[in-house]
């Protein structure tokens, strides 16, 4: 499977800073660059780290080659001795973090990266596309996960994204919680168990409904899922269980008042005898939708848009800021953007029973260690080189601990504080 | 430059109903596919087809390689004579649509996609993915087209996007009228202007601002952009001119009260002399930020965020459906989600000033044509043979007399009716 050459993914500015700090030498000072978010977006209570595999592999494929390179000489954005630094970029500096599937806050410093100011400074752009989109996607699956209390969701949003985004939003879904993806290529690169059977289309190609579901019975078995609301539903039922009998794995439902339709074909199907037979439902589901149909009779939620869009915040707001230089902390000192220099340590503080209580962030210090205080970084890379990275199922332990381990008025979908204090410690 | 194969961007149910349908003998039926919205995103007053040539180039390329076909084998997607018709896959019918830049309204036929039932069901997901993201872009971008009244937008979001996505709104972005991006792959792809020249961290990196901006002027001349808001804005601005002269080409400012800044800042350069130098601002500009400084001496805009993710509409609802087979019409008849049967021709018709009065739409028939409508589809592919495509400066051009062409109040930012009215007319 080829990807996107990340070099150019980069925007025009990294590159005339490579080539006016090579010329000034500036360029191989020691920098430290650090992303966080200055706040949550709108009303929620926690972010979800997401993306960091995706980006590491990226980075170690950050190369920019002859055809790059002439671009960027022939469009004047860098230099002769630029295009010469870049025709022998690699990446050998470090870079620490939090952990995939890590809950984060304003404030926390979710990735650094340390190496000489050229060789950090280019890995900006590419560095927030990554974070910024799947972060977004994963906390806004979180909270379907929290919302469909224990029941499968399936992540079916490709075609409300970037086609390439649709990709990495399948991966942030599962990192998330969700149980399966209709992406093929998330199924393949990631091994994302992939679910689907017949649209509509599927239907109204065949002469009737009972032939368009007896033709998917036949080539998928009876372990399918037949959907139900072409034309009348009540008879669509009835027509799914007629043609594959009682022991019909599933239905699915995509359209009307999902709460009255899932009690209605509840009942239904249990009058047929196919009690065993499970309701999907799907059609614009979000968090508050799929919320309020906790006490209905579904037993699986398909949700598309507003996964892949971030429901409602389809970026996080990371940024990626120079906040240290040859060992001296440097602040941005503009209004209403303000930074704190200084690399950063963080651990998040938690009760002898588990419950996180705090977040510890000390700048160019160590924190002073509790007892039940965690360490909130690891190291990706050290030296230009990529440890060992969690899986992506292990990552999906992570966060599914992480979320246990917070006060539960911090998963409230209801507009809220952050779900843990971030407190920034001067180093002692 | 290697971009993502397109096959596997596509949903695991479009390959189970090619597997049922081979195998029932419905897979060779004729159908017709259309690409429409029910509803334009909340608020909005128009949309704007984007990524239709990004698309055309997408299904040119679509076809299932050995490895692609034996994930869907081992995974169970397909069976084998499934897999045989996979591998033999390219896409022999026909595509027809609205020019790229083509405004479009509830229900218009923005894409019609004929063939085989087979050949047409598989491109459902990669359709909608890059129609859905490309258009809520372009839309969000011609509105701030609209809002900056003439002055120069920069595309700047890249960070804000999935890396793969950050490119597509770039192009949809310059597509909408905006004069640069700061995403170099887009510049080397599409040939879009590409623009940048510091961030802070370039401020930061240096002993002092000065210093800084002598390093840029001396790299990159005085027809550059001095960032001057990492410190204190008036003494930045005083830096720039004391460093690059009268004659500096522009200065940056990327927070706190624009408006107030902008004409503080004005007025300082004046006095300075530099009554030349341009000012660029940026920071979480959407249409409405743009609009409200309409008044204030702003050169250029930077726009991130909002344009990139479409400005509270990341995906603009556009669904493929299948509207006949074999000649017949056909309609899924579920409450709330009803489809018009039938391939469908449309024209708009304009007053003979220009001006756009309604959009007409015939289902199964041919419109009666008036001496000032417009014929709205054209062919993109023919018997899987694609036609020549506009280019992306003549996409941009029809998107701009499109936006001249409809009531002025169509325009408007605020929350109202389609533009023009959408009619659907039987055939005569």
């Amino acid at each position: 499977m080829s990807t996107l050459r990340p070099a150019l993914l980069t925007d025009h500015y990294e590159l005339t800073m490579v080539s006016a700090a090579l010329r000034d030498g500036t360029a191989d000072r020691r920098c430290v660059f650090e992303v966080f978010s200055r706040r949550l977006p709108s009303g929620r209570r926690y972010g979800v780290v997401a993306g960091t595999a995706r980006l590491i592999e990226l980075i170690r494929n950050f190369r920019f080659d002859e055809a790059e390179v002439d671009f960027l000489l022939r469009r004047g954005v860098v230099d002769e001795p630029a295009a010469a630094w870049l025709r022998d970029y690699r990446f050998t500096g470090d870079i620490d973090g939090y952990a995939e599937g890590e809950l984060f806050f304003p404030n926390s410093p979710v990735l650094t990266v340390s190496g000489t100011f050229a060789e950090c400074v280019v890995l900006e752009t590419l560095v927030l596309s990554v974070l910024n989109h799947d972060s977004a996607v994963a906390a806004a699956a979180a909270r379907m996960v929290t919302a469909a209390r224990g029941r499968t969701l399936i992540e079916m949003g490709s075609r409300r994204a970037h086609e390439g985004a649709a990709v990495a939003a399948a991966r942030a879904a599962y990192l998330a919680g969700f149980g399966f993806t209709s992406n093929l290529e998330a199924g393949r690169r990631y091994g994302i168990p992939t679910a689907g059977t017949a649209a509509h289309a599927f239907t109204l190609l065949h002469d009737d409904e009972r032939t368009a579901f007896a033709s998917q019975v036949a080539t998928l078995g009876k372990d399918t899922t037949l959907l139900v609301d072409t034309y009348d539903i009540s008879q669509g039922i009835r027509n799914a269980i007629a043609v594959a009998g009682t022991d019909l794995r599933a239905v699915r439902i995509d359209s009307g008042d999902l709460a009255v339709i899932a009690q209605q074909s509840r009942e239904l199907l249990d009058s047929l005898g196919a009690t065993e037979t499970k309701i999907i439902v799907s059609g614009d589901l979000d968090e508050y939708a799929i919320a309020a149909l906790a006490a209905e009779p579904v037993d699986m939620y398909g949700a598309g848009t507003a996964v892949v869009t971030g429901s409602g915040a389809p970026t996080v707001g990371l940024v990626y800021k120079l906040v240290e230089v040859d060992g001296r902390p440097v602040v941005k000192r503009s209004e209403h953007k303000a930074t704190i220099g200084g690399r950063k340590i963080a651990v998040r503080r938690h009760k002898p029973t588990g419950t996180a209580t705090e977040e510890i962030i000390v700048p160019q210090g160590v924190p002073d260690r509790q007892p039940n205080d965690r360490l909130l970084q690891r190291s990706y890379v050290v030296g230009g080189e990529a440890a060992e990275l969690p899986t992506l199922e292990e990552s999906r332990e992570h966060l599914r601990q992480c979320l246990i381990s917070i006060p539960w008025e911090g998963l409230k979908l209801s507009a809220g504080d952050p779900a843990i204090p971030v407190t920034v410690v001067p180093a002692a």
